[in-house]
């Protein structure tokens, strides 16, 4: 016996059929004798018509009442999950966020889970009783509705299982898990049995969509153990053994362990470098305190040293809508911040070699570096973690580049 | 300056640009120094999607879960609304009813309101701000949301207005206010300046289908002025004096005091007579008892006084759609009740004659048999109160019977 979160995102809740499907899954587990928490998206395309719906009456909105409209499509996804639990016999019953509560703080439309009260969600699961949550969304300390930004579903399911203390939470969606890259480009790419916290979050934050950069995050931080799996698998046809998915645990539980884990990409990136600009303490902050200002998320930065010692050149790059913007606060901080140049780039895609085992492997940079030399791939820029080198590169060698780095670190499936 | 509610039903908040008439109407109340609490119901079509999907996956659902799922409707237009006053820069914010609480028995799926705190409201309002509420829904003492039942918003809107002490409860609807009958089969049919609480209740429960029976009650019990008006008109084209609707107000405050106010009719009856029912004590309630039972809603009683002395004749009516499960009940309690023949029809017509002024006036019975009857209109059965005639009849005479009764009452424009 078992206590788990199951969280399954908008197309597995698509319509009443989708819905149904759910409560089959859901039903496999319970009749396995597991405790089981329930936590679901709203219906595909239901957030988007609401969303649609505040930006139609009011481009710059009050978050608030952005949130009491958008947290409606979950509201109605867990009230009808509950009525096709308890359709085939599940005792079952919908959970909002106020209720429980999950308690959130107050950035309204994009806030952070502060609390979970796990204690009456305990004791119902451990009457028999299934729980369904809506996802997405929580009560923030002005007693108003808050959601948790785009993909918080994922969130709320994986504190939900930290806060119950559940032994798994399993992430249902529209794949059968972590593939070692996107195998739309790389048809050999393989689903990995398992990942680490740490890689996944590389993953996530580096452009693998399966799930939330914060709902890794918490995982990771919780370590509550979380599985990717497919929800258009047939419920009664999923072995109890072993089933299909991917597993993101701690790396001392992976079992099988790899040097290099997966490869990412990037496309929606732009490159930004000012040359020669003075070298002097505080130019970093000369540079980049506008851009945070202006709320412009920079992501990789290289500071290369240059020729003459007395200046320098500084490349990062920032989400492609916002390459204008970016280019426009430099422009205006040109005599604060004191450069000669600035050349950009919205044409350049960060590919990203990720894996725990480089911290013991000596020489996997090199690698990735020699490869790409030989198809003929400039490398722009690099930045490295301990656990990933990222490598920005020309747009349109994206998918040689993906394949060429998924080969050489023995990723292809034989 | 006043303190007014406005309440907008689902075809006044259909769709966007719907929504931003209602704020304009709004604006026009709060630039005219009033306070404004603004009560809406679902997007028109929306509550009806909500609950095709709670019957498409449970026929016989959880009332709780039903209430969730559909009180979103309402959620959703309160926020939208609450930006689009905010976005002609009134300062506004929505609630939901467990944010207020507008609390509620647990009958879920048809609650009634036991109360309401108005005191967090009544500060937001003398602070300049509209508070817009979401009609229909409140908070069950099990601490989950509650629904009102259909056209629940009415219900909400004088219930707030009681609890805030508002000086009148305004009902924005499709039509521009109460009618001495249906215009539609009376062409001559004149608008009412004013009717008394009494006479509103007798309306609607006769079939006039403007506002919900339980909502006039309240208003009735509470002395709550409420005013009947269209959403359609342009908010800018309104007087400020004499606005067109009809008021239901306290009887003392109406003006020109006629015997009849309107004729109503309703055609979703059907009529059940039991022939040579034993006469003693006792036998109503072996009738009526059973009924009750099947939960089936028994309209027009009427017992005659049969020719024998020792058996009587009982005629009711019950709603058509109940018309096949009532005789059954009967047929099943044959034995206990003790009746000769059951004999039903349910092509019939209750119509009725409405008017306070019938308390001081005598013949006004006689003046609606008489024409009826020169007119070769049987009456099947006949049932009177205080301030009202109901009569039924041969479902093909309606429309014929409603125009010779407007008229005969003089309740025809010239």
């Amino acid at each position: 016996m078992a206590r788990l979160v199951m969280k399954f995102g908008g197309t597995s809740v698509a319509d009443i059929a989708r819905i149904r499907n759910v409560a089959q899954h859901v039903k496999r587990e319970v009749d396995h004798g597991n405790e089981v928490a329930v936590v679901v998206s709203a219906m595909a395309g239901a957030t988007n018509q609401l969303v649609a719906w505040t930006r139609e009456i009011a481009p710059y909105h009050d978050a608030r009442e952005y949130d009491a409209v958008v947290a409606s499509g979950e509201q109605v996804t867990a009230g009808l999950t509950a009525l096709a639990l308890q359709e085939i016999g599940i005792d079952a019953r919908s959970w909002q966020g106020w209720q429980i509560p999950i308690s959130t703080d107050e950035t309204h439309g994009a806030a952070r889970i502060t609390a979970i009260d796990g204690a009456v969600l305990i004791d119902r699961l451990q009457r028999g009783q299934v729980a369904v949550i809506a996802g997405f969304q929580g009560l923030a300390p002005d007693n108003r509705i808050a959601t948790l930004g785009r993909g918080g579903s994922d969130t709320s399911a994986v504190a939900i299982a930290a806060a119950i203390g559940a032994d798994r939470c399993d992430i249902y969606t529209d794949v059968d898990g972590i593939y070692t890259t996107d195998p739309r480009v790389v048809p050999k790419a393989q689903r990995l049995a398992q990942i680490s916290y740490e890689e996944m979050l590389e993953l996530a934050s580096l452009g693998a969509r399966v799930m939330q950069v914060r709902s890794v995050e918490l995982a990771m931080v919780h370590r509550v153990r979380t599985f990717v799996r497919s929800s258009f698998e047939k419920p009664d046809e999923i072995p109890a053994a072993e089933p299909r998915g991917t597993l993101i645990c701690d790396e001392d539980e992976i079992v099988e362990k790899k040097t290099v884990t997966g490869i990412a990409y990037s496309k929606d990136e732009a490159q930004l470098t000012l040359r020669r600009v003075k070298d002097k303490p505080g130019v970093a902050a000369a540079v980049f305190g506008p851009l945070a200002a202006a709320n412009i998320n920079v992501d990789m930065i290289v500071q290369n040293v240059s020729e003459d010692a007395a200046t320098t050149d500084i490349t990062f790059t920032v989400p492609i809508a916002e390459h204008d913007r970016a280019r426009k606060v430099l422009e205006d901080s040109s005599a604060a911040i004191g450069y000669e140049l600035i050349q950009s780039s919205p044409d350049v895609t960060k590919v990203s070699v990720i894996g725990i085992g480089m911290r013991s492997h000596a020489g996997v940079a090199a690698e990735a570096f020699q490869a790409l030399a030989a198809r003929g791939i400039n490398i722009r820029a690099i930045t490295t973690s301990e656990i990933k080198i990222s490598m920005l590169i020309d747009a349109p060698f994206t998918e040689l580049a993906v394949r060429t780095l998924h080969s050489v670190y023995g990723l292809d499936d034989s």
